[in-house]
């Protein structure tokens, strides 16, 4: 595909500097751009490649002031990450493969499965279970008794959606994610070992979920572990039973949430935080990556860091101090020396009068 | 299924407070409890909503003290988690399929396959591997060569367990577990590339263990990697070669325990701990969440936390000064300005005297 | 198989020091040693089970002195670990089973399969994809559209590699690893909601590069995310887009490495270790485990340790007097009170002069 700059300025709603005609066939990165590609500058961080960059296009936010001149052809958009969304988007290779249900897989005679669906082989989709429409089922995926997928819904290979779950339109579940696996339940039993609970709730994901490879979401015990509308969970994250996450909130890699504990909606955490159980965290919040919550979030829109999580501020003040605390603890010993002298002098002092 | 408040206390050993005759159909969460469902009460925290609950039915301890009206009836028995145990085991969803090999998994023929044992679409059982009775394989497991199943095992789909691996009875595996992975064995080159050490030992689960979805446990270099009796473990933990975790020990989700290191039995770990390789941590320990144990702990039933962990109690000390350490160092500065003052002052007196 | 001492000193390139005659037919753990196996003394940690072990033979370091008699027969060597892991290839079960491509497994017919390949059941080969000679596909491994494998590889159970990605000769990939899922990159929208940005780069590992089972590694926005030459990665750990690991880098388990940042090559790094996005990691950089790495690290072959990040030694003083950080809180007040007391009395003094 070949496109001009001034077509993508259209598609873009941008501005072309420089060259209108300049056609390009790809995306590049900047520090890697090619003549024939179109490439971007977002985080200034990269600003010097913009200067050296062979990409023949470089998107630009409209504000952007250059330092110094500039070979590729600028478009200058609203915002920079949209519009490589929606470039990203025009440059995607496109499946063509028509839908259909692969003869190696297994589809229960009793699962319902809606129009344009795929399923692909070695694939299961068990008793009573339902697929709607224009939904992609890929290879090795195992859809439970009674699940209920919704309409344009991607399950990559070796998805695991168990028993009674129930995803959303539109959802996005990457390879080897889990859905449904039982909570984390047990009562001790006074000769030291322990009874499992029986996890008989399920799972629910809205619409607009995407969920990352190997991620993790336990079943509740009674009722739903909840993922509202257009949150999006990063790779190996852990969902514990009946926890709750907000809608459009953002959680990075590894992060874990224990169990009943309610994230609330348009938060953005970080990787590897820890939640503990039972507690509630306000709309808005975001949390420092590693950070661990201990206790619930009441005010909205705060920023955490640390183990148990501080105001991220008062941790980085804090953390400053940490740096040179030996340092902090001579300075303290010398003190400690020097008034204990001076204690000394003073009582001689007065010893003397 | 209805049962009467009567007939549950009579299952559950309980007292019933309130209507004998009322009949429920469900468990529920005590904040969405609904007429005809019972539910409990257990953690305190949850209290308030004992008062508002539209449950018919509420569990409670024999020794609660209600601070209000209560509309429900209650049943008090000695320990609400054991109880709820047993009430969710009898509302479970039960599995009345009879046992069958599905014509489309891959039995090798000279697996050895008990009796009642059901086996799951495109799943695989290699050369020699056996198991036990009453076992269920689900859908898309893998079972390498000479691996050993205890009886009434259930497999979740998508477990791997790779060759000569042993499960014992009554074990519990989540979907997409690694049993038996190469341990992480390489030895340094002097080019400074890694030569892999082959990893020819095993891994063994002792009776009744449960393991999270996505966990993994590798194979010792030589010998076993041994996970005692009773143990549950929670999802995406990683378990390193020629680790031992002792009997009913219990482990949060994403803690992660280095090669050699043995664990104590009835111990606690809680979510995102690490331990290092090569220590040994004494029985009945408890260590906080996201804490970094660097060394063994050869004290019984203390509890840690921190990186590296000391003490919960010295932890929870030290990190309270940490959240103000800013302002102490500012008072550390005046002080040090007073006393160079009174220094000089001395001075001066005594040079006057 | 039956080896003697002599023939595996002649093997290791060691020396005997006892009984060349004696046979062994298994290597074993020290502390577990059996008459006719072989094991070894690396870490120092375990040198007293040396003396007490049943073992026939024991390799130690060619300069190793004993403390004690010894009833095994020493073979010396250059390098223990080296020799350990020669040894234990030794001992390995070997594959005899002809490489063979499966009749329940889905092989496209556009993909192009080398010489010598096994592919296991149930395992799925998507058009155009390449797998080169003597590679090993186990069951229920899912290899995408133009993807391309090289030789010698091996893909353990439920292994997923996604369209477009690159796998060199002689990887190993354990169980369940997902290679080439989406990169974790959306725009917010101005009404709080995120739009996907389509990630059309991929995944490129080069040659004899390890990944453990369930580690996820993100294809990238565009270009590729890379795993350069002898990497080696443990198990559970998350690599994000655009992602870049420097040749020969160890990993430990359940780390994590954010968008776009590039880690040296020869680099250590601990499990549980987070990388922000963006930033760049001197060669033969050692970082602590559960460190949080914040900002790029310049100088090459230092070691890490905190969140965020300061050198190895500095966080050990710190932390040293942070676990006595209530004791110095209380000296300082202590010291504050003596400072108040001896300015109040400089100034009763000053006023009675």
């Amino acid at each position: 595909m070949q496109v001009k700059a001034k077509e993508l300025a259209l598609l873009l709603n941008g501005q072309v500097e420089g060259d209108p005609e300049v056609e390009v066939s790809n995306p590049s990165k900047i520090e890697e751009g090619r003549p024939g590609t179109i490439t971007f500058l977002g985080n200034l961080k990269y600003e010097s490649h913009l200067y050296s960059t062979n990409a023949s296009i470089v998107l630009v936010n409209k504000d952007f002031v250059p330092k110094e001149a500039i070979q590729a052809t600028l478009i200058r958009v609203e915002d920079v990450y949209s519009a490589i969304a929606l470039l990203l988007e025009k440059f995607q290779p496109s499946n063509t493969a028509p839908p259909e249900i692969a003869s190696n897989a297994f589809v229960d005679e009793s699962a319902k499965v809606g129009e344009g669906v795929s399923v692909g082989s070695f694939a299961v989709v068990e008793a009573e279970a339902e697929i709607g429409n224009h939904s992609r089922i890929y290879p090795q995926v195992y859809i439970g008794k009674n699940v209920t997928i919704g309409s344009h819904v991607t399950l990559y290979p070796g998805v695991r959606i168990m028993d009674q779950c129930v995803i959303g339109d539109h959802c996005i579940l990457h390879a080897n994610v889990v859905i449904g696996s039982d909570g984390f339940g047990f009562a001790p039993q006074e000769d030291g070992r322990y009874k499992k609970i029986a996890q008989i709730g399920n799972v629910v994901l809205e619409d607009h979920v995407e969920v990352g490879a190997n991620t993790c979401i336990d079943r509740a015990t009674m009722g739903s572990t909840i993922i509202r509308s257009g949150v999006k969970l990063d790779n190996l994250i852990q969902i514990a039973h009946n926890a709750e996450v907000g809608a459009n909130t953002v959680i990075a890699a590894q992060t874990g949430i224990a169990g009943s504990t309610k994230i609330g909606s348009s938060c953005m955490i970080g990787g590897q935080v820890g939640f503990v159980g039972h507690i509630t965290i306000a709309d808005g919040t975001r949390i420092q990556a590693q950070t661990g919550v201990a206790s619930s979030i009441k005010e909205p829109g705060q920023a955490w860091f640390g183990t148990p999580a501080i105001k991220w501020k008062d941790y980085i003040k804090s953390y400053g101090v940490f740096k040179r605390l030996s340092q902090l603890d001579k300075e303290l010993n010398q003190l400690t020396k020097k008034v204990s002298r001076l204690t000394k002098m003073d009582e001689n002092q007065n010893n003397k009068e």
